[in-house]
């Protein structure tokens, strides 16, 4: 695990001398860089970038850093942020229906270390999988939905991310739709897991779908969750091969795997700040 | 290569001793099975099977073949078909526009054997491809389409499929649409291949809908042609990964790779009588 | 769930007639055959078959099954077994060390019931996941394991195998190596999961070597023990690819998603009768 | 493809401010980054990148580049190279024996820009693939090897690759071993295909092997070519799954397919200037 390094995500039109000034920056405060990765697109003209340095011999104090950055980002017009890993752990909240897959291998991934953050709260419609919150210590709040209810619920459930201090939600085979003005509240701060390769098979059942159509290969995708369902930027997808000889079951077998993984990959992707959204599309700087 | 064998392909509703009534009749003339691969699909209640059989002492003669199954496959209600390997190689026309990639794989495996079949015919809307079917000593016939002229064109693309005996039409990144008439003439008897992971991305510019929905996986698709554009039955799909580093012309080059892999893959089945047609989806009895 | 099935499995020299005779049987005695899957080599002459049929209007007595198949498998010299799905739960104990992660993915499947199987008991060499046994209401019985005392540990481990009637011994991450006499004693009904693709990178601490070679893919084979240590018959294999960015702990995170899926789709296999052992090599019935 | 672009591939022990420093180098000469790919392997202590950037508006002569930047290198106790890319276009030959796959595909590509390179000559063991090179107007050397010719006749493949200005050989599955003093005279300018999954079947007939062994997997690896016959520093790999069902001569199919992307895309890392080799491992810098 890196413990106190900053990260830079940084997006610019692109010009000459983007990373010899920003790397000088940083080499004049002392800071170590371990990992930078950028790409110019070509044909948007723009400019985007990783970095991520050791703050271990930092001649700055961190509460200054981006004031001290701002000039140097405006004269790029870039479009910027700042994290820190290791200073604190982040929270996520898991949002959860009835299905446990992804739930639970996103707990065993967080408890082995290989994605680094805290769970302190699980919100359910359903009382289904309490007894996994409780063996974890993590509070579990079920708030049922339907369709009297659910802007009061959804209050209910800002008030809980914002009580918990919660940096990410993540929408973990979570079988409701969130309202816009949730999604606006937590932009980009919500991942959802689509049981299918997006664009194909949108909207319920996507299984079903893909069983009906007879199609050889069936997906998983990650994305942001935004107020046009199954449309957010994609974070992750991978696929596995099926054939006439699986049933609907078996599809929902075989998916489960997908699900799983790509979903947490997502979450360690962002949690690890290689996610940079431009447009409606993500540029993921891979470990 | 199997030589003098006799495949039976048959869908029939679901019922007591298909297999044991069927292998009886195929062992009591004395035929060899070498293969035999059935599924019943429970939700249908459909029985479908394979069977490939030796002639080597076949005890009664292919002409009456057909004839002397007829009783039995009426009794269970069956379409059906049978054909022999080896007896005579089938024929198959290759259609194109600009692109070899997948001209140049069908051509090389065929002559390694890898496919089992004979090229007397390529036919293209563009003059550009001549020097690879001089190479290869096929007939080349160019004839350009226009909105004014395509009915006209297709009826001599349908006299040159009969004059040479063409058992399948394949589709090699042929830019043109065929008419209903013309795909209703040869019915399951083109293969067509898409450049997307079907049902994503029908219709026009794939790689470019992909790029523009930053999608991390692309696929190719190979399907019979029907009136539906992209909506035959699937027969093979692959994909590959890509990321915001891929251009649009990375794009074609990496689906390249696929699209002549897949496409090759469905012209083998098919010659190999491995795909059974039931409604829209295949039945694909792999190797 | 199939309910009420039995399965032949069945190995003898390439004749004629095998499928129709072996159907026949089954069709007389009102099997109502559901899956038949066959293979031919025809290097060595042999046939090899796994046929499931349905047991519900089945006309003979499943006690007298076996005596009954007898002379018609002696005519074909053939090595065969039945087994019978649905009538009782195969009972599986799971071997571990200090990784949790195979064994909570097994757990996990057979509570959503992907793996038909009951697991009474579970064996380790330490006491690190009791707490799971716990949760899932399995005894968990710790035998530490040293040179000295390895012989008659593992006469404690046969022991508590016979004593909980053990149909199939999973070591899921099993740190330590059976001994010959106990391989042999449960031959064919131990399986292994190897953190490599065998046969490259045999013995310990297969990822070091991986990164040590600098190779590009990593994998996980999962196999039947047998004396000769990740030489026994392979079950399935997976891969994932790597980079030079990857350290030797990603590589571990990423070998672990291979691990679990490999290991499980075994178990599945096994416990569905879909193996067939042939020499060192086994043949997989794919469902 | 890039036109006029400088490429500096670099490894150093790690140390503070090598991107700020070289990225000012470039930038003060008015050199445009358009990729910097960097990685520190935590383990060795080391530093390694690849900085692509414009030449457009570079203020220096492309001759005094090396010069001016040594003594930043020689700081750094680096290990460095400069590469021009579209200045001139890098030579390959192509060594073959009596299989086509691999020497068409990379001919394909070539043709189609995929990879940017001239091939002025082919040289083989044997005649047969003559008329490949004739269709594609390359020179064809036939220079037949046995225990006794073979230094004098590799004598004659080197003065072959001189006088044709070789910047790399291609080995498209040439079944000749090249001997100890030719490989070290074109250091990491031999690249060659090895059609297993290294360090697995290592040596003759890794299919044979395969399939005996019974692996689920079968695998191409590109290497370089150095003493030790199969050590070389790993380019890439891939695999394909096989079966039972696979017959040799079906590993053989299955596999060309491996062989030719797994070659022509180590190619195309080499040319592109992709790749470091740092101990016997290689640092490929994807684009």
């Amino acid at each position: 695990m890196e413990l106190n390094h900053a990260i830079l995500l940084l997006a610019c039109p692109d010009t000459l001398g983007v990373v010899a000034r920003i790397s000088h920056f940083i080499f004049e405060r002392r800071g170590n860089i371990v990992n930078l990765d950028q790409h110019v697109d070509p044909e948007e003209k723009m400019f985007f970038m990783r970095v991520e340095w050791s703050l271990e011999n930092f001649s700055i104090p961190l509460s200054d850093l981006e004031e001290a950055f701002a000039p140097l980002a405006k004269e790029f017009k870039a479009d910027w942020k700042i994290e820190l890993l290791g200073v604190k752990k982040p929270k996520i909240a898991i949002f959860v229906s009835k299905y446990s897959h992804c739930l639970l291998d996103l707990l065993w991934r967080i408890e082995t270390k290989e994605i680094n953050c805290e769970v302190p709260l699980i919100i359910s419609n359903h009382p289904d999988l309490a007894h996994i919150a409780s063996q974890h210590n993590i509070a579990f709040e079920v708030l049922p939905i339907n369709k009297e209810n659910k802007p009061e619920q959804e209050k209910k459930q800002i008030a809980l991310l914002q009580e918990y201090k919660i940096d990410l939600a993540v929408l973990a085979r979570y079988m409701q739709i969130l309202s816009e003005s949730f999604v606006e509240e937590f932009k980009y701060k919500i991942i959802n897991i689509h049981h299918s390769f997006l664009p194909a098979f949108i909207g319920s059942n996507p299984y079903k779908q893909a069983k009906d159509r007879g199609v050889k290969i069936i997906g998983a995708t990650s994305h942001y969750a935004t107020a046009d369902l199954d449309e957010g930027p994609i974070i992750h997808q991978d696929i596995t091969r099926i054939s006439h000889r699986d049933s609907l079951n078996d599809l929902v077998c075989k998916g489960r795997d997908l699900e799983r993984i790509v979903l947490s990959k997502a979450v360690r992707m962002h949690l690890e700040n290689r996610i940079l959204i431009y447009g409606h599309k993500t540029i993921i700087f891979e470990a």
